[in-house]
C-alpha cells in the first residue's frame, strides 16, 4: 500500500462523528484551514456553491441550540461546541442553470456534500472533531444569522476539541465492500 | 502547519480533474482501496445509500460513452478510460424516511458527495486520475448495466492513469476564502 494512500485511508479511519467536545476555543487559523480545504473542492462546471457560515458568537450558537434544531431529537452536547459552521448553497447562480432539468440531478447538493467533508477531514487531520447535522429547521437558522433568501441552508458542522476519544462501542459501522460495490 | 493537515492539504491542491488518460489498464487492488474509502464515509442516519458500479467490460463503457451520455457536450477522452465508476443512490431505503420532507434537504444527495469524494481522493493518493462527470443521461445508463429501478444514477466517475500531468493553464480557479465564508 502506497504511504499517501495510507494516510489518507487512515485519516478517514479516524475520523468519526464527535459529539462529545471540550469547551476550549479553536484558534482561527485552523478554521481558515478547514475552509481553505473546502475552497479547493471540485464543483459541477466549478461553480463553487458553498458558502460556510463560522459561527463562534456565544449567543448566535445558542440561538442556534435552542430555535435552529428540529424537535425530537435532543442534542445537549452541541450547546458545549465552540464552533458551529452552517453550511449553505447558494442558490443565485442555479437560477439559469438548465443542466438539472435534463439530467435530473441536483448537482449542488453533491459540490456540497464533498466541500463540506473537505472541511471535515480537513479538521480531523488538525486534532478537531466535527458532526455533520441535517436536523435543523432552515428558516429559523437564516433568520437568526440573518441570511440573504438566496442562502439554502443544507447543514450545520459541529467543530471543536474532543472531550474524549470515542468509546470502542462507536466503532464506524458499515456494510461491506460486495454490497456496496458491483464490478462490470 | 501539522504534517497531517498538510499532507491532506497537498492531496486536495494535487487532485484534478483529468480529462486525459492513458489505457493502461486500474489493478483491482487500487479500485478496492478507492471503495474502500468510499465505504467508510459518513452519512446521514449511517444509511450509506452510496453504490458503486465499477464498470471495466470494454463493451459496456463504449455502451456509456456512446448512449450513456446527454448530447451536446462530447467526451472523447472517455472512451480511452479503462475504468468508468457509475455512482448510484439506492432509493429503496428513503421511502420511509421522513426526514427530508421535514428538513427540506435530500441527504442522500449530499452522502454521496461525501462518499464519492473519498473515492475521488483515493485514486489521487494511488497516482489515479478522476474526473467527477454530470452530464449523463440516468434512464441510458441504468439500461445499459441493467440496475434496478430502485437505484438512482448520480454521477459517473472516470477513473485511469492521468496521460500527461495537467497544463499550468488548467491550475485550480477558486473563489476566494473571504467570497465564501463569513464569521459570526
Amino acid at each position: 500500500m502506497n504511504p499517501e494512500f495510507e494516510n489518507f485511508l487512515d485519516l478517514v479511519k479516524k475520523r468519526r462523528s464527535c459529539r462529545d467536545y471540550s469547551e476550549a476555543p479553536v484558534p482561527d487559523e485552523l478554521i481558515a484551514n478547514c475552509v481553505e480545504a473546502a475552497r479547493l473542492a471540485p464543483s459541477a462546471c466549478n461553480r463553487q456553491p458553498w458558502r460556510f457560515m463560522i459561527v463562534k458568537n456565544c449567543e448566535l450558537r445558542k440561538s442556534l441550540c435552542y430555535e435552529g434544531l428540529l424537535p425530537g431529537l435532543p442534542m445537549p452536547w452541541l450547546k458545549k461546541v465552540p464552533v458551529i459552521a452552517v453550511l449553505c448553497a447558494e442558490t443565485d447562480i442555479f437560477t439559469h442553470s438548465i443542466a438539472p432539468l435534463i439530467s435530473k440531478v441536483q448537482y449542488h447538493l453533491l459540490d456540497i456534500g464533498i466541500a463540506g467533508e473537505h472541511f471535515v477531514l480537513a479538521a480531523e487531520a488538525q486534532g478537531l472533531g466535527t458532526c455533520w447535522i441535517g436536523w435543523f429547521n432552515g428558516k429559523k437558522v437564516r433568520k437568526i444569522l440573518d441570511l440573504p433568501r438566496s442562502l439554502k441552508v443544507l447543514s450545520l458542522i459541529s467543530l471543536g476539541y474532543p472531550a474524549n476519544p470515542p468509546a470502542p462501542e462507536n466503532e464506524i459501522k458499515r456494510m461491506k465492500p460486495e454490497e456496496i460495490s458491483k464490478y462490470y
